[in-house]
């Protein structure tokens, strides 16, 4: 649980008293913690201020704003791994949370990591390293962690967190084998602690219409879906470009977004996979990883995907999902900003190509105050374990079908896989 | 060869002597026809006005018209088959073509024919039926043949108009078989006729531009292709869904479509291609031909596509071509008209989509004015019967895969597919 | 009335007569060719051919072509002028055309006007020139004289036309002063002959969509329009830049369609305008016109204009105009291709904006079949004399503004300024 | 100067007193705190961390982010006044700031304010009304006073400030008279404190990236401007519209954001200006301010604009600058999210128009950085109120002709408009 990072600054010794207790709990009374924190909630609602609207009501109203939770409310995060993502994604993004707050560092680059926590007001003695790490159990302000090293480490640390009584968001792809995906999850709910994979397309205001769209039949019966997702990888020393730590090539890193894409649209689990993928010779990034796939994936019902995704091309990111009545694309998809999304459909007897003006969020935001939600209210998240683990049977049965040339049969779901939708967040 | 509609209006007499000889020629001296008319292209070129630019140097300059060959001087085509496409947009497209007129109908419905042929101008005398159609032998007037009929025809109506002595643009899909394809090659060539297949997108702006971009190598190296081209049937009674006549579902008809554009655009040939298909039980449309159709193809040096196409799908027609620097997109591709092109590469540091406006032209005229050219100048059409043929091979590769579960090689191309680009034409 | 350029290949005999005798009619005898030809569009009608849909009802319907009227049926229009616009818009559009032919031209270069002529199909002797120009009335092929001569030059023309028995298309500007315009009027009226002026904009299915959304009321209470039609000019010496010739700078030539569209879109007209202009020193293109003009137009119920019309600025073509609750835009509006219309407004609390796929057809077409169904079924124009006399008291209203430096009263409008609405033509 | 929020969790106990000290500065000492700020951006600096690039040379590169400043180096701001701007934009601007903090709140509403506190980690002692609004002298915390408040209360509530010895950000319009403008630029002068106004525009980057395409002559001379800035106001009994708090309608409200902008894309400044205005009767919007303005204002050397804006048109954000040699929109313009910005200019003999892919940057982020900069490193603000008097003075202008129906000059610029452009933020 988190402590308030300006609590000396108040003058409410009750609420501190019962900080005190909230801290506490969160160190190891997970179960009353929680209470603690579902009856905290209305708390936050009770600061949301609600302003006249001022347009005529053939405008677009302004939707009033969640109210920020303040700092003492805040459920602190542990960020593992200070390379890019963390750097230029992450850590900003702590800033357009209302519920989130960075608690603590982890990484091998100790000069780095204090120049970072001094940039986000994190205390020095919440730095740790791959070695102390499991000392995150004694932090009070750390709920949760978030793993955000090569894709290799992802179930040493999150494994490990667990068993600190760490809540983990875990950033995609979940692992690079099923094998860990299920000592993830098996992890996690031994310690009782909850496990969210960071999709952060689900949680993005564009695709979230379209979801809701779809729901609503707009495109028809669904057919189709084509995607896109490609980059150019530079420098070949990466660790993507090393198959032990990255799991693959461009499938897990990108083509995954593709794939979980088609899959949380629609709800629909695809059931036969083909791929086939390329490795140029003489190009020293692919060595170990395809440098680019083809796949096509079956779904019950008529629905297919065709899809390609390279790490040698340069970068496109798109899919379009057609349905019997419609489409709809988003040109770009996937990417961190400047999403749009485009349906067509006949309207009065011609084809009609519609954008709504969606104002972009940030998707890191969004996620970690999903993630903040569900410790804060015991919820299970939206993309928990099950949801990564279900990417990686897809990926493990692509690789097999490149590797046989053969279709091949996917395993089938046995539960759940996603948790509910978070709130409609402003 | 073509008779001047409107010749008795002309007092030049020694025109009118030229033009009957032209007429004979037409009908069974064509060696000695071809050089005649390749000498009357310098005729039309005289006929060329060029005005004197009015706008600022830096603006866009209008492109001086390439002058209208005289009706006289005009290729004559037989329309074979009244169907939507030929009363759609072929017989309009004439109106805009520079070298071409409509001179005979062939058609089942004398009643409907002869309403068309009044619109036209055609003379009543100039409409035929399957039965007599290969007295189109006798009819001077006509220099060339469309066939515009269902598919499984195109092979027997391609070969009654070689041997009636006459050139041949026929519709794609070039056929149902490789055989057809092959045996209407060899009826033309025995017969000294030309074969153009009705690939239009090869013709039109946009994909020109293209192609232009792509040999300024302003994407890179090619790397992957997506593309969907799909729309949805109605009247199951259509021959469309009829396998014997069609050849196959929504694969010959639409998707074929993407795969000669990244053939053309790249001139690169598929190695080895995969498909699966979905026919729904249930749906009358579908009762012989695939409903849906998503597949792979692998070319030589990593470029690969990714497509899919449809007959139960919203109208969706789209391709994206991504090389190592920049990527190009058509959406709309393929269609009538509304073209766009984009393309996508850093400049100055940034990420720029442009969107060239390219003045759109009728394709079926620009289709009838090429093949007119080849006849005038006596060139190889761009598009003749050895690139319909190897579109037919893979579309039969593709659906051997889709059978046997198995990536599938497409044979060697034993010769060149094309002729000349087209000029460019104003 | 027009011949049948192809009569002679014609069997029918009594049509034929038929023919002479409208011949004849249209040589002189108006009232009666009227009649005749208003009974001749039912014989064009029955040409009509549907075929029955292939595509999915919730698709986009292919809309049955209206039959092309046969070359015997079609009005004969001679072309004033063979500048840009006649060489490489007026002319190819007569391909496109469904009941319009060119039968004459009229040049002042015979040179040029021969290869024109052959290039069309023109009988050599109907090639006129500005002195023999009045022998039109003895040539019964032409029904329509089409005025595409510089500004100052559409009075004498027009007159002469009318004198001549003929119907007459202007284009646009009608003339270089009211008085110029009310002389127009009078003469055709005195001569019980049609007059048109080319607005093209009003017959183009961009323009006519967004009509037809206002009338809807799509985008509520109209409240604003702004607009920039603009472009570089070359060529110093050109006619445009001379004032006596051009009547003005860029306000008649381009931003006279800004006036237009916003006038016809409403039906609303302008009361009182405000305009400033401007001329470099030392630029020999604005020795005696304006480089630019910014200008507005207060109409009644609180719509209000803001424009702007340059000739030494890069081409630029947008109007917006905007309602209570929506906006539409096109951009480019009023250029000869490639047009795109956008609406805005909120659906389902977002606003959203809409671009429909619109089939572009070409202009020049359009207007020449309007006047061809106006002559066929004596109608009165669309866009008659009356309208453009309307934008020219616009223009006088805008100069004498600049030149005042003070909002200036539009007199009043004193009868019906436009006739009924073309027939949707496919 | 700010204090740091979390200052008792440090551990670093030389800081803690170098915090103090710097507390007491802000206090009353401004030339020694100004000194220290400057000292203190190196620290800042010092936190930098870069990481090496991931994607090939040819793709767009990630910029490294600027270090944000430890929560004990911000800048902290008083937000003065709670509607709609300060609630749903600034504050949450925040949390992307790197270098300020709200410090204080400034509201009639205690209720509100004390709910708004709560969630943004503000100390309730930090809350203040109009009244003892004079206080915040003696809040050390508070380096700038952010007016968020109704026009005509700025002068007061900058003056009030500025004797409290704090920096000023004031929202634009700047204040409700030219008068009011100048009393505020001197009592800041003579305070020795900052005066910046809250022109965002002129700080979000795709502006910013039209100046530079401007600067490096991308459009040729610049011609015109056209400009649409609109909304449908609702509630009749906003302040908006009263004339006395307002200053006006649209015009001082959105139209000045069309005025502001081609002032600051090109650095030219109008000399003469025209406008009409419209205000319909029994509209209860409208009985003290103008509902719709059309406006064209006159720049040296040949560039003009036309303009309007409304309060009773559905919103449009929109605007296009063009030159002789291409021209450039923004479209949205002017809206908090979702701006594009497009160029259109010949290339290689076709009109192309290009759309960047820029990422959105927070603007309300940015105008606090650039305070807080402005603060710490002693620089003059790039938009200080010398430009927001400028725009006051032409609003008058604009004012008297609607009023008089002549154009008016707009008085000559005295002295330098705009402080050096603030640093690229990444």
């Amino acid at each position: 649980m988190s402590i308030d990072p300006s609590a000396n600054l108040s003058t409410d010794d009750a609420d501190n008293t019962r900080r005190q207790f909230l801290r506490l709990a969160g160190g190891g009374m997970a179960a009353i913690a929680t209470g603690a924190w579902a009856a905290a909630t209305p708390e936050i609602e009770a600061n949301k201020v609600t302003l006249p609207p001022l347009n005529a009501p053939t405008e677009q109203q302004e939707k009033p704003q969640d109210p920020s939770a303040p700092p003492a409310r805040r459920v602190g995060f542990a960020i593992v791994g200070l390379g890019h993502l963390s750097l230029n994604q992450i850590l900003p993004a702590f800033g357009k949370s209302k519920y989130a707050y960075p608690a603590a560092l982890v990484s091998g680059d100790p000069v780095k990591a204090r120049k970072i926590a001094a940039q986000y007001g994190i205390d020095a003695a919440s730095i740790y390293n791959y070695q102390n790490y499991d000392e995150l159990a004694h932090n009070p302000r750390v709920d949760v962690v978030y793993v955000v090293l090569p894709n290799s480490m992802h179930r040493e640390f999150t494994v490990r967190a667990a068993k600190a009584g760490k809540h983990v968001l875990c950033e995609k792809p979940m692992a690079t084998s099923v094998a860990d995906c299920e000592a993830m999850i098996a992890a996690c709910a031994q310690a009782g602690r909850k496990l969210m994979i960071g999709y952060r397309s689900q949680y993005e205001p564009h695709s979230r219409a379209l979801v809701k769209l779809l729901k609503q039949n707009k495109l028809g019966e669904l057919r189709e879906f084509i995607s896109a997702n490609s980059q150019n990888e530079g420098d070949p020393t990466q660790w993507r470009l090393k198959k032990a730590m990255a799991g693959g090539g461009p499938l897990p890193d990108v083509g995954i977004y593709s794939i979980n894409q088609i899959r949380f649209l629609t709800g629909l689990e695809p059931e036969e996979v083909f791929a086939t993928t390329y490795a140029p010779s003489g190009d020293p990034r692919f060595t170990e990883v395809e440098a680019s796939i083809q796949y096509t994936l079956r779904f019950p019902g008529g629905l297919s995907a065709a899809c390609s995704s390279a790490y040698n091309s340069h970068k496109s990111q798109f899919f379009r999902v057609q349905g019997s009545t419609g489409w709809a694309e988003m040109s770009p998809a996937f990417a961190y900003n400047g999403l749009k999304l485009r349906t067509n459909q006949v309207m009065d007897g011609n084809e009609v190509t519609q954008e709504p003006a969606i104002a972009e969020k940030d998707q890191f935001a969004l996620e970690l105050d999903h993630m903040a939600q569900c410790v804060l209210q015991n919820l299970t998240p939206h993309t928990p374990g099950e949801e990564g683990l279900r990417d990686q049977q897809i990926i493990e049965a692509l690789y097999e079908s490149a590797r046989t040339h053969r279709p091949v049969k996917v395993p089938p779901v046995k539960g759940p896989l996603r948790g509910p939708e978070p709130a409609e967040s402003a």
